[in-house]
């Protein structure tokens, strides 16, 4: 999709920088500023069913999605506007219940929210446009890893997926310990957009691409390495996986990985590092954001991305609805 | 509704200027700068309908009437960014369609239509932002009208109404003239954002508050009186009615006066201007728009708006949908 669109739109020119394909577009308003400018389409029964989470956490996580898109450019977001369709069923408490939650999120990210429209619909689907800012020099693409890089994550993956199981009934929570459904609970409904992470990556040279990993691993690696002209490899021993996750995934009986890899909503980004400089950068990202930087794999010659485990190799097998995005 | 969500946002404050309630948003990203940010939704079965219109049709409709926004605020449109709900029946030729009809307006407009998102839904749905750049001198706001101000408008009303009656059969388009119906048509599928006249009548320090027409004369008069703390009276007898407009009201056997101002989508502009100086600048805008400003009314102590009508006055009854905007 996003290939057909290019040849029929005419190529970024003048003031634009990165057009459709990124996490984000890039402009520059005026010499030597950079705007980054995203939105994204969070649709009741598509991303969210109202019942598993409140109005407010559909606002909340709309919102979420689009700060988290200028998190990944390096950006800094600074305002929103929604569109929203509304069925019939929801009133005005209904629509100041997603505004509230947008709110919520809204002041600890320190967006304001200048704008909206409203039309009405079968079922309820926000639109949240964020524009952002972002120094020249701290501009991070999704098509700027190279060969070699250490692929990183900025935190534990799957968490949100966990949560989504929970709500779904594909596990019992009875089974599992209170503070860990909370937990995988609290990151599917109210995640967390990783701005701080976003902003100190951006200022590293070390860090070659980024991208928020918004559909999981496994589906954003594969654009990552594709936009950067490589492949990869996944160290599946190596992946992240919170205590919830790994709680859930074996009580429904699935590997823990499965979660990880597949799980998205978790905002947490994907990130490309020089190797020789990976440790160092790793350890300031500690002290700085009192997070690490967590090494999963490596961009490599060639194309496509692979799975090692146990020594073992085998290809990524792709899923879903990439067609379209 | 705009009342309730003031009073749960934050007021806009440091670099916002102007925040919900008005056409746009605005900001300034840099010293001296100004920038508007407008998003419009529209949802299939609501502000148009397959089969009405085509494909390339809706996705023009739907940019049109965000760059019609930042028009009305004085503004030039730099860039967009789309999303969009799609149906189980709309495929990847049909996204096409529509970001086809966007993109030979934004070429027309030189906007730049630089990102978007998709998701799934059961009804077609398009949230279009758009980016725009305003110098600070020539910022419209709707609530700077003043007592004894010019209301008038910057072309023929209506046309998008009679066009919307042939397509919906309220009328037998075999009984008018060819060229009217195309025209009402055009009108309708096509509307064309008045850049132009915006910019020219933002430039003017007579023009003291504008906005676009995009619910029609009776619903958008109220809402710049209110903002601008006046009342207003519309003199039916000076509305300016195309001649197509007027032969389809015809043969619907209603008065044509009732399409001019019950029509919203002619993305005309409206404007009130300083009594004084109303011939002055409606030359000034005949010379460089090859348009005349047409004034349809004024500015006037006290609430609520009035329609004259051969020496009678009425108040203008509301119909539909404020509720909710």
């Amino acid at each position: 999709m996003t290939a057909a669109l290019h040849a029929l739109l005419d190529p970024p020119t003048g003031r634009v920088r990165v057009g459709i394909g990124d996490d984000a577009a890039v402009w520059s308003p005026s010499p030597g500023a950079l705007q980054v400018i995203t939105v994204d389409e969070c649709t009741e029964g598509i991303d969210f069913r109202r019942g598993a989470v409140t109005l407010q956490d559909a606002g909340w996580r709309a919102l979420a999605a689009s700060i988290s898109d200028v998190a990944a450019m390096g950006g800094r977001p600074v305002l929103a506007v929604v569109s929203l369709t509304l069925p019939e069923d929801l009133d005005q408490a209904g629509v100041l219940q997603l505004y509230q939650g947008m709110d919520e999120l809204a002041g600890r990210q320190r967006v304001q929210i200048v704008g909206g429209d409203l039309s009405r619909g079968r079922v309820l689907s926000l639109g949240v446009t964020v524009v952002g800012e972002v120094r020249p020099s701290n501009l991070k693409r999704r098509g700027d890893g190279r060969e070699g890089d250490v692929v990183a994550v900025s935190g534990p993956l799957g968490l949100s997926r966990a949560g989504l199981a929970i709500l779904e009934g594909e596990v019992d929570p009875a089974k599992l310990e209170p503070r860990l459904v909370e937990r995988a609970l609290a990151a599917y409904r109210r995640p967390l957009p990783q701005t701080g992470a976003g902003r100190f990556l951006g200022g590293s040279r070390y860090v070659r691409a980024m991208m928020d990993l918004s559909d999981g691993l496994a589906s954003d690696l594969p654009r990552l390495a594709q936009a950067s002209g490589t492949g990869a490899t996944i160290d599946v021993e190596r992946l992240p996986i919170d205590p919830a996750c790994r709680a859930v995934a074996e009580a429904m009986g699935v590997p823990p990985e499965d979660l990880a890899l597949q799980g998205g909503d978790d905002l947490e980004l994907l990130c490309t590092v020089r190797r020789r400089a990976f440790e160092y950068l790793a350890g300031r990202a500690k002290a700085r954001l009192g997070r690490a930087l967590l090494p999963v794999g490596s961009l490599e010659r060639g194309e496509g991305v692979a799975l090692l485990r146990g020594g073992e190799r085998r290809p990524l097998e792709l899923r879903g609805w990439e067609a379209l995005r």
